[in-house]
């Protein structure tokens, strides 16, 4: 399986919000965070950063 | 491994610019996609989605 966890940019400090996430796409003008139990999240934010090899997706709320 | 193909959404229609990527970061106010030979390429883009089950990476110009 290929999930991510994905955190959240806060002035640098980075906050995890979701674990085992293999969706992220825009969703009324937010981001929809898909995980593997078909969980969901909806969050104010812009994805900044991929790193598949950590299994990392970083997001950063909107300026 | 877990990898994605990297796609650009030009109006709807998607093109795939990169194989096997592994990194997506903002460099120099642009995109830089890195592979899993370690080959990179920067673009003028941003993250617009990431569907990890499907191993792909869907970015968008700027508006």
């Amino acid at each position: 399986m290929c999930e991510a966890a994905v955190y959240i940019d806060r002035g640098g400090e980075l906050e995890k919000i979701m674990d085992d996430v293999v969706e992220v796409r825009p969703e009324e003008g937010k981001l929809l965070l898909v995980d593997v139990f078909g969980e969901q999240k909806l969050v104010s934010a812009r994805i900044a950063e991929v790193e598949l090899l950590d299994h990392r997706i970083v997001l950063r709320e909107p300026e």
